[in-house]
């Protein structure tokens, strides 16, 4: 028979292990800190009814989206964000929530978008989203979780990172009182690529909808943000649109962004709408300052109807999403790729004399002390263990002995003694601490 | 526009906080077990080339994969298991491989099976192998990892969990001197029914297939397990099939497993053959003694030649899988749900003269110490925030206070004082440890 080649869809990747660790350690950091608020997951199927992924219909959406008829004839498509299996979620299960219902997603979605954009066609999106709250609380629940859980993935501290945060509301009133206000779905799109195409293209498209003076007057009131700081950002948006429910919402969060001390993460931006119209509140997007040439790695707002399309109770909320692929894209540049995990802290050699059995029986008194132990499992001489050692990262190896342990020190290439399992842990323990070189990668070069 | 009925396929679910946290805690312990030992995990895409998948092409499987034509016009499918998509990774990545390479993979497949017996279509799988390594220590590491990874799920000890384990080579020796060899793929696909069907049914089959004699011999063979200690039942196999290679390594495992203390999780049992033709060494399933109805709830093998399809390189390793769905459904059996995870530690309760920023900024103090906290978003009287607390099976509700912090023990009805966040923490984190006693549900019953 001849063989197939192995080989993947374009727009999709395996995972290897430095990588798939990396990701794993994200999310566990991700979900940490979502818990840490307590905030509950959920989960839902790839898999649904195409009617309901796809209930609105239209769009550049409906054109990426995998979708097929099953075995049993049903036409079914695989969902293409978290947001609309989340709404469908809470309709069906409404009577089983509680509001203000804090949930998160962390899961993978589908779309067979135009790869040449260095886009993937697997991505895992990472939603958080607090339902049936429609106070001020709740919008500075998500923007603060955002703020830490972003410090803490990013470990940079917030000074390396900015929010930027605006309201729907303040914006539509611009339109309102320019007559525009019926085009402002049109008008949000194309101000939603300034960050892409830059300013005098953005002005030339609302040029086309609005005419060249009314554009100009949009283009002045969402650069009122340039001038940074948030008091008087805020006083000159005022003065432009007049005060508000928004303006005194914004006005809010800003005292509570104080009370938390996390002024530095936070800027008012009028420029920023998102492109969706679902959304009526505040908006947000967050960047690295280190790296704003890869736009924003969270985003969100505030939405008055989630369940529109599958109820008719009108449910509102607040939420964000995290794109970790972009992210981990971002923090490997950041850092490079050379603070690939380790994957054990330590491995025990092999050994004439000391058969698997005990040899794993002494893996585990170390495992119960955690500290992760791979046991090498063929008998070769101590320097060709030391060498797989090196070359997957790990930065011990164990020599068990009778009355005495030997820990060989990769990194240092030096033996150190230990009389027993407890000492022998203390110097692991020890050294993993103090350990900041980053370690070798998992695969070769 | 009329409303689209809130409902998911048949087959699949949705996962509500309660299960989707109880299913991650599994996961969590699971992962951690496999780091212990120094696997590492991999990740794959959950849609690749139909050809990729289904080289083989035929049989139960292919009916029920879920195949269609993507946007491109690619012939493509969704993973039916790991194994496969494994096997297509270590061919497609064997470069960049050092062996042995010990990886776990854990995440959803789909088959369109009949859900009518009892089966989702959408399922998780957790599999853990050793590729490149064909000793007895690889086998055996795998053995210890099952048994190590099913007793810190289950949380029952070694006592509770039976992994049944036997050698394909001593079967087929067995056929072989009766002359049956060339029909042994037939014969394997027919015992593998014994759990589910019993004795006089696959007695039956047998007969159709190798005669009345033949089929009363092999039954003779499979029961010699039914004695129970391992040595004794090894002892018969012997002098029934003779002395080989598979009983000589059946011989060493036993010994590893004495060495490691853990004979009372294993039984030798020729009665386990795994009905998939891919296997060339040990098999082996396990249950638990309190559940066998459920059936084995992690099985596996040794095989020789894993990416035949993609690679001439012939890769032999060891491996197991745990079927999530099923243990999680065994375990909610074995203990009811009222074991429910906790979904957080404390909640601040939401008073008047504390903002939200002010709230957040105490809950912080609590986080960092461990504690996940809640912050309730609307002022609401005490009792009605208690009451909250009691439905989400949250243990304590902090009201905040200048000088003081009051701390109501939902359970016990009780109000506690401490002077501040440091004995506030030190007295829910000692409740957490004392408790034992399940949490509420999160969901309304």
């Amino acid at each position: 028979m001849p063989l197939i080649e192995p080989r993947v869809l374009k727009g999709f990747r395996d995972f290897l292990p430095p990588q798939e660790l990396e990701r794993r350690n994200m999310i566990a950091k991700i979900e940490g800190t979502f818990r840490s608020f307590g905030f509950v997951p959920i989960d839902t199927p790839a898999l649904e009814y195409a009617q309901v992924l796809l209930g609105k219909g239209g769009g550049e959406t409906e054109k990426q989206v995998y979708r097929f008829t099953d075995q049993g004839g049903r036409d079914v498509a695989l969902r293409f964000d978290l947001t609309v299996p989340f709404a469908r979620f809470t309709a069906e299960h409404r009577s089983e929530l509680f509001l203000p219902f804090k949930r998160y997603h962390i899961a993978k979605v589908w779309r067979g978008e135009n790869t040449q954009r260095g886009r993937y066609r697997e991505f895992t999106q990472c939603d958080f989203d607090i339902v049936g709250s429609d106070g001020a609380a709740a919008d500075f629940e998500i923007l603060f979780m955002m703020q830490k859980t972003l410090g803490i993935l990013c470990g940079t501290g917030e000074k390396d990172l900015t929010i930027r945060l605006n309201h729907r509301g303040l914006f539509n009133r611009l339109l309102d009182s320019l007559g525009a206000g019926n085009k402002s779905v049109e008008i949000l799109r194309q101000i939603d690529k300034l960050g892409k195409t830059g300013k005098d293209e953005v002005r030339k498209l609302l040029e086309d909808i609005t005419g060249r003076e009314q554009a100009g007057k949009i283009l002045d009131f969402i650069s009122l943000g340039d001038e940074g700081d948030f008091d008087r950002v805020l006083e000159k948006l005022k003065a432009a649109a007049g005060e508000g429910e928004d303006t005194r919402r914004l006005e809010t969060l800003w005292k509570y962004i104080k009370d938390t001390g996390t002024e530095e993460s936070f800027m008012l931006d009028p420029s920023i709408t998102r492109g969706l119209d679902y959304y009526t509140g505040i908006v947000y997007e967050s960047f690295l300052n280190k790296l704003p040439g890869i736009g924003s790695v969270c985003s969100g707002g505030r939405y008055d109807n989630l369940a529109g399309l599958y109820s008719k109770e009108k449910l509102c909320g607040v939420g964000a999403s995290i794109g970790l692929d972009r992210l981990q894209a971002a923090l490997d540049e950041l850092w490079g790729t050379g603070r690939r995990p380790t994957y054990a802290d330590a491995a025990l050699a092999c050994i004439e004399g000391w058969g698997p059995g005990k040899t794993q029986a002494l893996a585990e008194q170390f495992r119960n002390r955690g500290i992760s132990c791979e046991v090498f499992l063929e008998i070769r001489k101590p320097v060709q263990q030391f060498m797989a050692a090196e070359k997957k990262g790990i930065p011990w190896v164990i020599i068990p002995g009778d009355g005495v342990l030997t820990l060989r020190n990769i990194e240092g290439r030096k033996n150190n003694e230990a009389p027993d399992v407890e000492a022998a842990a203390a110097l692991i323990m020890g050294a993993k601490q103090d350990r900041t070189t980053p370690a070798t990668p998992y695969t070769k070069a």
